[in-house]
């Protein structure tokens, strides 16, 4: 194994400590965000700071960096309220990836990623994502201990392509087939082991 | 695509909401929190609300429901102050998922998976697992939107097993091999589809 300790960490190259420590969780949900600000200019944004926060109600947790400089995307949701997740098939996860590019225009127009309109929501979702979500801010609360800024959000509308739902509710990831994130550039399809049973101190866990 | 809008996820069976809700951020970061009481009794639970919060300095999140039952791992967190986070393996991760059953005992000693001391830092490591961290809490706050807990930390000591990290301080998840999870019990293990070039408009993203 290899070791670094805080000495160490604090001592490492900027660059080498970014990509250690933004690797370090594992692999994480890859969700590219929909936004419009008020005059209805769209952008579109790649997460992988994502958190589930409850079921009832369904909320979502997002969390941005410091809000120092100018953030379009944290900008559009604090003005409308509104947003989409939508997440990320492998035929298209380099035009998602290209949207973290310092874009002048819509993150639409440039990537050719084609923006989806759904009745009664104001922000674009993206066509052809198995996993669409329609999410309403709830409350923004900044992190002290280094400024990051977290979006709690309730989840409003959910979109799953067919084949990815099964009965009691879960999703099929082998079906959906979209994609994990490590560190900051780094794109992963997975590969199911299987479902196992609730857990029970008097059995060792099964396949379900 | 299956459509749920608000008002049918309110209504749906809570078993059912609970694991569509669970599943739709897509593969999140599978991770045993080990950690001990004052008294030295150790404790070893699995999460996967886990966020990346900034690289320096390295700050980590873990999200707990809400502290109105008892709680061992955040109870032990708020008295010690330390613990570990430890990545698993497909060749264990069925021991993992047993530790989420109500022990009482250690989830060590009832589930098999072996503790490992290392020098300087009080919580206990999980023998075997190729990503290992030492954590020292820094802040704790408690979301008002639904009272789930938020546990904000710094990585203290990060091991690494040697063929899983880069020159440049990624990790090659390939060769770590360790497991993603998607809702509240199944698991995945993941292929690489490459890492992508630094994202410039000028340039659509090619493989590094």
């Amino acid at each position: 194994m290899r070791q670094f300790d805080s000495e160490q960490l604090a001592q490492l190259d900027a660059s080498y400590r970014r990509n250690l420590i933004n690797c370090l969780p594992g692999y994480k949900p890859l969700l590219l965000i929909g936004t419009q600000n008020e005059a209805g200019i769209t952008n579109l944004a790649l997460f992988s700071q994502i958190i589930h926060l409850g079921a009832a109600p369904p909320l979502i947790g997002v969390l941005f960096r410091p809000h120092t400089v100018k953030r379009d995307t944290l900008e559009n949701i604090l003005a409308t309220r509104s947003f989409t997740l939508n997440q990320v098939l492998p035929e298209w996860h380099v035009q998602a990836h290209w949207t973290t590019a310092n874009w002048g225009e819509s993150e639409f127009d440039a990537t050719g990623l084609k923006e989806e309109r759904k009745a009664n929501f104001p922000a674009p979702f993206v066509e052809g994502s198995p996993v669409q979500l329609a999410c309403l801010l709830e409350e923004v609360q900044t992190l002290q201990i280094n400024q990051t800024v977290l979006v709690l959000a309730r989840i409003e509308q959910v979109y799953v392509a067919e084949n990815g739902l099964r009965e009691d509710g879960t999703l099929d990831y082998d079906a959906l087939g979209t994609v994990a994130v490590t560190g900051l550039d780094e794109y992963h399809q997975g590969q199911s082991l299987g479902r196992l049973s609730y857990a029970k101190p008097s059995h060792y866990p099964s396949k379900i």
